[in-house]
């Protein structure tokens, strides 16, 4: 078993000032999946993508705004998120405190060396 | 894209006293693994169990003790976890305060209907 602490893992930037840890991933033995957690300070946002995998999040602190295909709807503390496989999306932490939000993607969407 | 908050997911009874939510998983459109929120209150425990498939989790809230082949190991909030497949192991609430956390399994390691 590992264990490690979100905040011990050295953050990589990526986006427009995001921050992204990746916690449990294939140098951690993990098969399949890959969890990140990923921090936006207030104004900053994740980039503008699409890709051929799927997103399963959860929002650990904080509130942003996630905007997809239907347009921008807010999340807060406590939501969950899945977003399809070519779904273009970017989050924007467009409210007064930082917001972190644990992101788990397949292997093949983490390319972090 | 789907949100959904996780308190507004009707909860399931396992092990001892454990709660289960399945946060995002097929039913929400999912392809290969699925989200799970855990709460223990203090006192109870997860099953103790292996089995073929490993787990990637994330401390919400609280503490607690993680039992696996190595003895008991404390986890806090904030702390993420992997346990590799057939690895035995069970999660325990032995502080004050309620435990949460999130636990993510291939598709085949959730069979809640």
């Amino acid at each position: 078993m590992l264990i490690r602490h979100v905040d011990d893992i050295e953050p990589i930037a990526f986006g427009n000032g995001a921050q992204k840890r990746v916690v449990i991933g294939p140098k951690q033995g993990a098969p399949a999946f890959v969890m990140r957690v990923i921090d936006l300070a207030p104004g900053t946002t994740s980039p503008q993508h699409s890709h051929d995998w799927e997103h399963e999040g959860l929002i650990l602190s904080g509130s942003g705004t996630v905007i997809g295909v239907d347009g921008p709807r807010d999340m807060k503390t406590g939501d969950a998120f899945f977003i399809a496989a070519n779904e273009e999306h970017y989050m924007s932490n467009d409210g007064p405190e930082p917001l972190r939000f644990a992101c788990i993607v397949p292997t093949r969407g983490e390319d972090t060396p």
